[in-house]
């Protein structure tokens, strides 16, 4: 079987020659390729055959491999938790359609100050709303975002979620009912938010960088 | 195969029973079996054998279900990914002793307020510590504890984590280096930091109710 | 006259050696007498008559010193005031249960992280309420304790007081009248939180320890 | 024997009546006598003989009755150990000077917004300061006042006690031991900010009022 | 043209001189004269025509000359943006009395902890509101002071603007119009507000002191 | 003279048409040209003719009109003052480069949840930096970001004076000059800080939105 990624800092810093090459030198560009990680990223041929399979998988659906799959892969047991959880939480059938499950991790990952999460979720957020300006709204302030009124409520309830856990009651619960969201879709929204709590803590401990691609996708009206 | 907690309510009465029964009415005493979760809380018998297999096996080791089983086997995907993450954090190899992941635990939970996680974890430290208080005073001021400096270090580490963890920087990692720490050690000081991010704010969301087995449990010299 | 408490330090080691007797020697487990203030404990022969009257009275009722008053005893003065004042609100006629007066000590306690006052306090809420868990939920978060909906509304108020006195208002007052309270209970409830304010502060700044016999006093349905 | 204060009400219209008389009537200018508390502010001829000897003592000593005095008496037992406690502090000997003592009180008052504590303790600061610009600046932020270096470290302690109390560590006590302070002046320092949080707290839960006195007092150079 | 203000230092030691004078020394009596800012003070003849002209105006018209103005002539182009920006809002037409303006910025500059625009502005709000008891209490808690409730509601409006702008909703505006300010005030609220975050920054940045005459400004009755 | 931007609304709503075109219509897809401030926007042709000449040279300098000039003129007296202020601080002669300029206004927008100046001014940073990637990550976390340890520098002590200008003392100064910032420079960083918090709530207050054309700008590598 081939490994698409065996030489994961090669390939990206292709990926992002074309900007450095385009742009004539400033103080800021990026002269080096930038570690994605404090830990120790994987080589992909060292991998357990499950967690390689599931890289070489997303590779070839999105393209590029999302960096929280080369630096989580440094622990495979948690790579393969994590992976299981997100999975049942953002695949899951459901009301909440795909795009709103998004505006949640966005919108908490804001809340965190988790660039990893703002800027890959982000892009799927547009991707799925099509919309490119939706993402940058709601990471910053979803009550300016161009959202509806049932959102909003989704948003503030898994902001409290993200924040003041403890201090919710069961009228946040009626909130949410009053907007037609049955209590299934309020675990949902929940334990999104309660899911991308720990994604956040680890991408924030760990330094995980966002990949380059993730900046533009879904900005361009060509995109996917 | 037997199931034997098919009635989650008479069976938790009857633990409670000898309290009820030995105090004399006070104002506060139980009098109905309060709800363990704001969600429905599954039979054993409906339940995914491999699920069903889990929370029979804690049952014959610990003389009781603890309710994080029964409350997040409202959804079984979400149940497995739980408890493979916890397990791969709490039981994996390490230089952090079972006592001293179960300290990250109990102050991050404080810190995030969580009943249940404070009550039950508190009493996994009382047991693993063989100390009868380091669970009361690590919930409420790990700075008081009885600690040593290394532990303290590590949970002022966890707490960063767990409340700010965007000011995360390279001294951080330093400060516990310094203590004799491995990268290693710090992920898994961060990652259990991380997933009990998770842990409490579905525990405050579904508002998990901690056994009353807990509270008393690691308390007395003749316990387990 | 007798002084039973001449030699603290003596005294709480033989009090504790039960536990560090019967546990095999864990890593936490206690060698030392851990010293139960930042400040000198004076000996009870050194003492004013009053203050060491009100120090052998209290031993002989409850069974042993509680360290507030060995270590407070610093300053005889000011120790005077101290159990005046608490006095005043803690044993004065009033609508408020004696367990309700501990709820508001613990809730405020647990809100500012106050090691000695959660512990102590806990074990006289859980002794006054004949309820073994009351304490430790209330001390982590009283929306999730067993209380009626009026004593939460008592708690809430309490914790404004503790946390952000200055935005009470007078709708503040009237949603505890709207529960029965007469204003004089208020004054109650807000004197109680506010005297917390001051004993958890100095509790903090010497760091008080807690007795032993208050981490298990009141979880046994034998016990008093 | 006399009873100066008997008529609350008229005797502070009377003082503060030349003030009204001399504006012309702005918008802001008061017409009636606002209340200097939430609750009952008792009569002199009704209280206990000691409650009434003090006010009296007071009045003739600053000319006038604070109104800490008369808002606190509705509850004589607290009245006696509050004042107690304050005098205790405030008036025992020790290196802190007076002026000093009533920097912490102001600062933590500050940092509690407490109204009547700022301006009364405020008043009192200049006094005995003779200088009619510190109250205002160590009210808003010590660290732009007109104090000396160990002032200022004094005062950071102070906030310390007065806001996070739960986080002070060994270090704070070298910090303040490194500017001369014995453990004695900490614990004067510590004791004066725990005693104001409690005395800011009553306050503010009453909406205790200042005397109109206290705000000019000490601005001028030829009052007391 | 005569240059009133040409040796600053000079000019504010005899101002402040009656006051050292007629004070016994105490240990915070001001021996030298304190620095007005952590930058330059340029001398007026330096400065450019406009900006000199600017401050000889203010000079003759309010006695002195208000630090600010000589504090922030060390940047000539942004003291002419800022002199225009407060003018804009401090001086036009509109429903806002003179006196409610000043109490924006005063309870705004007490919740930034600004000790020069507390000061300064306190002063200017009692002698606008021909109040000597208004200005500590705004800057304190205005929920405390002697304001009507339509006050206290543009306060609130103008508190969370300086504080969460991020959260205002419209649910806030309408708060505002029930007590009758037209959407033009709400601008000019919120302005008001925002034009002292600036200046309450620059103010902590550069440390800028209160001219002691703000300090006894609109205290007397006599003072205009 | 031509009036380019005489019918707002017809205009923004073509020049995001190829958008709405493009794709599918998605729940979130825009049907409405949305509201871009609460308040009226005025046409071109009412304007003073400065406001509107200012506007007419952004335009053709932009090839758009940024929406902070069409909704601040609103007031046009504020409006000169708001841009003779942004031009002092962002067009000056200085250390800072034009890049490190915005680096401080989208950290500390960043900070203040503003979505017009995080999206509008992150789109000038990619710009001037020549680094599609910059202006995201420093609006989440600048730690995280792709800057130099003296840029790092910079940005703390931005997010110092957005967030708590209080407590800045001579050590922030010394560190930065550590770094080689001159004192000049620091005003620069700290007032840059200032205008964007008075921005940032203007803003907020009015729901300004962000020009469609800003989210793209400076993400490809084509664009200037």
């Amino acid at each position: 079987m081939a490994t698409p990624v065996t030489n994961r800092r090669r390939s990206r810093a292709s990926r992002a020659g074309s900007w450095i090459g385009r742009f004539p030198a400033g103080r800021l560009a990026r002269m080096t390729t930038p570690s994605i990680s404090r830990f120790p990223v994987p080589k992909l041929e060292d991998l357990p055959e499950d967690v390689r399979a599931r890289i070489v998988e997303v590779q070839e659906k999105a393209g590029f491999v999302p960096n929280v799959f080369l630096t989580l892969a440094h622990r495979p047991a948690e790579f393969r938790a994590f992976f299981a959880y997100h999975d049942a939480l953002m695949l899951k059938e459901g009301n909440l359609s795909k795009a709103e499950r998004e505006m949640i991790v966005v919108a908490t990952s804001g809340a965190n100050d988790c660039v990893y999460c703002i800027v890959a979720h982000g892009a799927i957020l547009r991707v799925y709303a099509k919309n490119p300006f939706i993402a940058d709204q709601v990471a910053a302030n979803y009550r300016k975002s161009d959202t509806t009124p049932r959102q909003k409520a989704m948003l503030a309830f898994a902001l409290k979620v993200a924040q003041k856990s403890a201090e919710i009651v069961d009228e946040d619960f009626d909130a949410l009912r009053a907007h037609g969201f049955t209590d299934e879709d309020i675990w949902d929204i929940g334990a999104i938010a309660a899911f991308f709590a720990l994604s956040n803590r680890m991408a924030n401990m760990i330094s995980m960088r966002p990949n380059d691609e993730f900046f533009l996708l879904g900005r361009l009206p060509k995109s996917k």
